[in-house]
């Protein structure tokens, strides 16, 4: 079940901290998955599921993230990033920016993301910010998508890496 | 053993981490403590001699520190931040912050270092990481002391709790 990714911000905690539940926040925050069956379907790191609910139980009592159940499927519920997991966002900003230079099993299409982030600086990490505060908050939608920005990092390393 | 302190950075991986290794990092890197004697003496959490012993081991294997005998003392080992450790000053400096806004048991007098560590920005996690290869890596001395200014808004902060 434990298999490793090359994303920076796994390996990063891999090597200083408990990786699942940064994990667990990384994919509500860049991933947009908001309920236990996105988060285990698309886990890079094949979490497994008692892993999953134990993280998202703690998250929860932590308020990082807030549970409510789907208006569409009401035995579903759907997590979302409280105000304080949103500020988060300059720690995973230089988690993904220290591990891409000092973890060589980073892979190319993750650090491609992590120094997009990066580069982009405070002006950005705050217009993402904005941005979960939209998909997460109900606040006002942001004319700028950092994710839609990361996105195209990701494919134009993709790319890259095809052409090679 | 396992006692909780106000400092910012405990208390956020004890949130979504664990807390023994970034705790041994900080105070190795904040408390400038080289030795095995003197983390467990100043250790602010009480950390068990078995952890420490373990977190250096880890450490050091994972390449963040290295170990050389004491010139002085031959049966004792000191302990340096390695050059991608010493690269964590800005994931520490976000973490404090983080820690100081969002979590009420955060003391007051180590709020005032997180707090000046963040108000000093990019720039003043540059001078301190300089500071730390003087320290740490036989680099030239610098001029800025950031440990000096860390500590005098420590003292700031424990004077005006004093004065209350």
């Amino acid at each position: 079940m434990d298999q490793r990714s090359g994303c920076p911000i796994n390996l990063s905690v891999e090597l200083f901290g408990d990786k699942w539940t940064l994990v667990v926040l990384r994919d509500i925050m860049f991933g947009n998955l908001r309920t236990y069956g996105e988060l285990h379907a698309n886990s890079l790191e094949g979490i497994a599921t008692n892993i999953l609910a134990d993280r998202l139980k703690r998250l929860t009592a932590a308020r990082l993230l807030t549970a409510a159940p789907d208006p569409a499927h009401k035995q579903r519920t759907i997590y979302s990033l409280t105000d304080e997991a949103i500020a988060l966002v300059p720690v995973m900003a230089q988690l993904g920016a220290w591990g891409v230079k000092h973890l060589p099993a980073v892979s190319p299409q993750l650090a491609a993301r992590a120094i997009a982030l990066e580069d982009g600086g405070p002006a950005m990490w705050r217009d993402f910010e904005a941005e979960l505060r939209w998909l997460h908050r109900g606040a006002a939608k942001p004319d700028r998508s950092v994710l839609a920005e990361l996105d195209a990092a990701y494919r134009a390393a993709e790319g890259a890496g095809r052409a090679q």
